[in-house]
């Protein structure tokens, strides 16, 4: 087990000039965190799900809403087809003995209006919507932590996002409710050539008391750190490089990721 | 130290149905969760807060992007001046030694994107903010989750959102970045009478393999298992009712929640 100092100098692809003032097993679990993409062909139990989930749901929710729900996806042919959505290789899906896809549920706050026969204005408002999407952050990163804590690996799928019309129709859910995240779960292949990926160092996130500019050779830094990393796995583009590019389209508007706006109009958000 | 069936039977208000194959601390840590509003007089150390961050920053972020930054406000006239902005009655927010303030910040992809001489064709559309609603939730509860295995307590301040741009001048914040969440996070005074919150019955929010509308007599039970537990706080609103009334407007329109669109637009995010 690497000490916390090596798990930070890893998770900052450099030593950090601070000291954990205490340590636990619960941190060793967050800072150790990696994407897995490839599986081992071992099963998850639908109770280690039920637990995952019902960790995803201890989490706080905005006004205790609890706008959030979720589809355990185990059929073959499903995550098949979740793949074929995503326009992207992704054999991993194919693997992965579970993705949950998290929705944005309203469905029940309508109920109560409906049966109150009051109207749902704050639904007119961008900011119902933002609440949503914080809410799924907050209860998929449960879940992946959860998941994690169990010895099983998680990789995040925002690619439900680049067609959520062909994911609602998969699964059979209805206009209103908005698929916006999915959460593979399964036993990691221990071959897999992967580590912990570096991030920015904190000097370039966090800021105290106030905002102010951070220095852009950060980045240069990061750039650096990065590619010290890839160059492992023959990679080597480098972050800001590579974030410009992205940033310059392609993701967004080669997919059907162009089109959230009217998903969402049609799940009955005003977002005004 | 209450068993994963006590701590389950507390979270849902119920018994489950189901048993957990495994359990361990950090799935303590999670389900044992509640929302703190009462503080001991006690700071927490600057490394600590550093640790809680590189757990935020240790958790996924779509496609490596990490476009969440986090001011850590200790200052007591900052606190007391979101206190104010947040527009409610919030002594907790004078009396908690440290409040982190997310924000949704493309300012690292934009100097990139400079640098390289390319467009940012991708941060016209919606997807491109909700992104960065989902990596905010993401990050945000890495870091309440790191703060509780620590022993420390976290409430989460939906309510910055209550007047984005008196926050934003408050902090110092330039208008291309958008604090989105708060989260306080001190040592809770264990005099504060609140208890392990139950939530929605998984029959009504989990869906195997394809969505099913959810018998809505899971919202009654609800409603009478929420109603047991706040019966012991003397509060007596049903959830549903309570839901519908919020929905029916007040909290978005009273605030300047109206105005998250604007902000998010001159934050430069076309949301096509």
């Amino acid at each position: 087990m690497p000490t916390p100092e090596e798990l930070l100098a890893a998770r900052y692809g450099a030593p950090v000039s601070w000291t954990p003032p205490q340590w636990n097993h619960t941190l060793d679990i967050i800072h150790q965190h990696r994407s897995v993409r490839r599986w081992l062909d071992k099963p998850v139990a639908d109770d280690t799900i039920r637990t995952i989930i019902s960790a995803a749901q201890s989490g706080s929710t905005s006004s205790n809403k609890q706008v959030i729900s979720v589809i355990v996806v185990k059929d073959p042919e499903a995550r098949k087809a979740l793949s074929e959505i995503s326009q992207q290789m992704f054999p991993h899906l194919e693997q992965v003995p579970v993705v949950l896809i998290w929705l944005i549920d309203f469905s029940r706050i309508r109920y109560a209006a409906t049966r109150e026969q009051l109207p749902t204005g704050a639904h007119d408002y961008l900011d119902e919507a933002a609440l949503g999407f914080l809410d799924a952050g907050v209860a998929a990163q449960n879940a992946a932590i959860a998941a994690e804590s169990l010895g099983l690996g998680t990789l995040y799928l925002g690619s439900v996002r680049n067609d959520v019309e062909a994911v609602q129709k998969l699964l059979g859910i209805p206009p209103e409710i908005v698929p916006v995240l999915g959460l593979e779960i399964g036993h990691p292949d221990p071959t897999e050539p992967a580590g912990i990926k570096p991030r920015l160092p904190q000097e370039a996130i966090v800021h105290w008391d106030t905002y102010s500019t951070p220095d852009p050779t950060h980045i240069d830094a990061y750039d650096q750190a990065l590619d010290t990393y890839f160059s492992r796995y023959g990679q080597h583009q480098l972050w800001s490089t590579q974030m410009a590019h992205r940033a310059a389209s392609t993701s967004t508007t080669k997919t059907n990721r162009k089109f959230l706006r009217r998903v969402l109009e049609r799940a009955g958000f005003g977002l005004k």
